[in-house]
């Protein structure tokens, strides 16, 4: 059988275990042109939160009693593809299920000759060291000696871009995290010269301008809301504000005000840079190559990261739900298949 | 003597002739390197009014006192830099006065060799010109075919933006103005296939969405406030958002409420892009091909424009007053001098 998690209501704030449902189907069958993948890990990923939500005016809205959909890591069982070997380790949009079958182009095979540990594909081999790279170098253009801003710095996204900024050669890393604890992590272990609590601080403009007194060239945002509004006081000529995700929209059942100073981009010149990985995940060897140097800082030792990982199949609703009150550390993932 | 409109009081709200003071001075001497330039025009443009504000974070306020800057067309009286000759007609920021003595470099020759009027100097082959060539062609990297949105459609930026848009191949072309007659203009003169009269809208966003049903790939922003919000709802795949101005917030007493759709930019992997014209002015050959461009379609009778010449030195305040109401037609330049 087939266990699946699917949207049972719509969830109104943060989400709760009563908004997802289990059942059971049969195994899916694979058409000519498919596989069949059998999902070991289940990535809990922010952005899943959006597609919860009733329809908006640009985006289709996940329909009541589908299943969800995210980032898996699975291998072939079955295939009616010569893309794709029976017992590859892919990783690619699936959902929360044991199974999944669907065209062999929506998944990649992992490049297991960089010689990492399965796990590590969950995480810095794979959407996430992705989003990372490509974001802050590509998306951000940072160049050496530049300074850079993050928000949800200890998050997995933030925690690889601290250290990928140093390594690039950035000449100062602030970021931006919620208690004492994420920010000693950030600083210890992230590459992050000062780390600012935004819920020690009242005037988090003046914090940033304290860390950064001549501005950030590239603000890497995952927040958004107020951090945005306080960023945008704090930027560079020509800055760059690569838009990774807004994670304080996710939940939010109002609206989350907009800043009320986008004049400071015209003053500087500047510009935000929205991205999304999944329309790099199809360039594969763009993505190689993105791996390929982040498996090389691995094997130096030189990138620290953690993958939370949670057991079973049922651990998914609770451990998304991890994902927003900040009760995990690191990447955090379901095991839900050996 | 050399008179002056000087910053008396900071305006709230709206400019009021009360904010400007006219004194008289002596006409300045020039040092080595700079000339005297007689001005001839004062631009009313609405970025002047932000320099008019109390010092924010980001921006060195106009000291009270001080001459109203802006950009003037004028004639060298005097010169002490072999850059410059006397009787030469230049551009470039001075201020609200008969007479500005600056360094040479501040000021550029305008091509008169393109056998233009004076007065286009101050319009297609000025400042406007180049922010509407500049702000569409490269920064928000038309292509033809693409569907462009214009915000402050009939202004004097707007009214050209629509019509390189046409001239360049956009395939559709809609503009946003305020009342009517604007909206006539627009459409009779100024290229747009379509204009949304906004104070006749209740609700933007749909207006936008039945004019662009594919949505707009370059949004180009004068306006701000309620039309970005709207704009946001109705951008394609990796559009561009261009910020020319954001009139909207400069006469705002409280700063004006943000967009609360930004998360659109990450759906359709848009960006927005900022930018000043002052950024450009000293890169002469550039300037002197977004010139050539446009003197080669007014010779071709392929543009259409205004300038609403005011006359006289007293008239500056209430003229630049009617920026803000829209009680003017096209280009709202003051004439100072002949």
């Amino acid at each position: 059988m087939n266990r699946q998690w699917v949207l049972a209501q719509r969830p109104v704030g943060l989400p709760r275990h009563i908004d997802f449902a289990k059942r059971e189907v049969p195994v899916p069958t694979i058409k000519d042109g498919e596989v069949l993948v059998k999902i070991l890990y289940a990535m809990m990923d922010p952005a899943i939160r959006n597609f919860l939500n009733a329809a908006g005016s640009y985006m289709t809205p996940l329909p009541l009693g589908s299943p969800i959909v995210g980032v898996v890591l699975g291998r072939v069982e079955q295939t009616a593809s010569p893309a794709l070997q029976v017992g590859m380790i892919v990783s690619g949009f699936g959902s929360w299920s044991d199974y999944v079958a669907a065209p062999a182009g929506n998944f990649s095979r992992v490049p297991d000759d960089l010689g990492s540990r399965l796990e590590d594909y969950t995480h810095p081999l794979g959407t996430i060291g992705a989003t990372a790279h490509h974001g802050l170098l590509s998306v951000g253009n940072l160049a050496a000696g530049e300074s850079v801003l993050v928000s949800g710095c200890a998050g997995a996204v933030g925690s690889l871009v601290g250290q990928i900024a140093k390594l690039k050669g950035a000449a100062r890393v602030v970021g931006i995290a919620g208690g004492p604890e994420k920010c000693r992590r950030a600083c210890e272990s992230y590459g992050y010269d000062e780390c600012i609590d935004y819920k020690e601080t009242r005037d988090l403009s003046a914090a940033i301008r304290k860390a950064l007194p001549q501005g950030a060239n590239v603000y890497f945002e995952n927040v958004g809301g107020a951090m945005l509004q306080a960023a945008l006081d704090n930027i560079t000529k020509n800055a760059r504000i690569v838009v990774c995700g807004l994670i304080a929209a996710y939940n939010a059942v109002e609206p989350l005000a907009g800043p009320t100073n986008l004049w400071n981009l015209v003053v500087n010149t500047a510009q935000i840079r929205a991205f999304r990985v999944a329309d790099i995940l199809p360039q594969h060897a763009y993505l190689r190559t993105i791996h390929s140097e982040i498996a090389t800082w691995i094997k130096g030792g030189r990138l620290v990261y953690k993958v939370d990982v949670r057991d079973g199949f049922d651990a998914i609703p609770d451990s998304f739900g991890c994902l927003f009150s900040g009760a995990h550390d690191g990447r955090l993932v379901v095991k839900i298949n050996d």
